[in-house]
């Protein structure tokens, strides 16, 4: 029972036929929790650097992508009723603020910041995730 | 002191030059506030209703719109570092939301559903509320 | 229509008999809001002042304490089920982050920080309106 | 890099002495994120049963729970400024919120809903890995 992602197991037992690629939602729904993590976490990590004002767009960055992550994968999960408009403006916004944060968080990552480069990876793979959806979705 | 809505004292009280309007952001903060919080409650009260069956589109939407607004306020909110694709987009989205929602609950407060009444007029002044907004961004 | 809070409107036209106190759980709800919208914008207040390294704790505290009464607006407004354990215990946190945050953002705010000022009133007012509710459910 | 789960790559760079066991604080902060994956997907499976009448407790406890596990996971997570009285009160409402829902959906899990039986290994181990981490603050 333990095989596979929350999401795979979660959805494998939705009583719905989802009318959709639900490896694509797996994905987008895994990728958007644990970029809502590494966000919430990489926040708190430049707080706790000595340089902390250089650290000020990265903050408010990764607040902003951990709270439209949080509820992207909240939003697109929920498939019992599906709005396509709503999943689809939704995910683009997520893109946008994984973009966003993904820059700002790459570049700290090259000048050392080690937990900005796991983070940036984490807003690549999550605005990889939310485009493959969008596709799915077209 | 206690003039004005939270969101009115809070932004009078920023450090930094708000390069904004702030009624518009001011007005758009409280309606997301509201329309969340409506709508988490509207989800609670259809779940409470003998017709359930007929309410499983409303308390989804319910619950996607919630989600949606109460992301949108604390990014929209987040003014010391705001980037505009992020904020266009997600305002975009919530609107798109709000639009949805406020269709669904309308129907059923036309039908003597009266929490969906009350939470279709939360969902139309926040739709209006977040186009204003952008309308002052563009 | 537009008389009262949102929750009151809300919370009068909810389908079941809301076997409590209806004032105290509605003050709970918009004290919850209004201060989730107050510490989210107190955050971003302290991350925007140059003096920022001394606000660290400040901003953790107030991220914190937005999230949590967040959560708590959404579960003890979810009375069609209502769990008394986890309505309890979520409220004894939702105090104690309340007394933190307010502590801290007072002494800001004695030393003219004015967003720590107006945010450290909301936490007083939502730490006493969740005691309250505690009381009513004992 | 892509070794460990997102919540250890990202405590293993934590610019502060984290002075605590960080293991039970990634296996806290992972199970907190898996749980309110589990409970947002199960409370939309819940809702597309044929059977929904039945399941408005599932669906309002998996609800909270996914509200106060999202909650738990950010603010245990905020490691740079941690009160240890906000930190143990909200474990503890976590650990309250994942016992009655596992006890919900356990008892739904038995009858067959598959959706269900997930979910409750999800709040299960939730609530284990909150108390493991109380301990871990004593």
């Amino acid at each position: 029972m333990a095989q596979g992602t929350i999401a795979e197991r979660m959805l494998a037992t939705h009583p719905r036929d989802l009318n959709l690629d639900r490896e694509a939602l797996a994905r987008c729904l895994q990728a958007c929790a644990e970029c809502a993590q590494a966000c919430t976490l990489c926040a708190d990590a430049c707080l706790g650097e000595q340089s902390v004002q250089e650290m000020i767009t990265c903050i408010g960055l990764c607040l902003d992508c951990a709270d439209v992550c949080a509820a992207t994968g909240r939003v697109v999960g929920r498939q019992t009723q599906a709005d396509a408009t709503v999943m689809t403006t939704l995910l683009g916004a997520c893109a946008a603020v994984c973009r966003a944060c993904g820059d700002e968080c790459e570049q700290h990552g090259r000048h050392g910041m080690k937990h900005c480069a796991v983070c940036a990876q984490a807003c690549r793979d999550c605005e990889d995730a939310c485009r493959r959806m969008l596709e799915a979705l077209a």
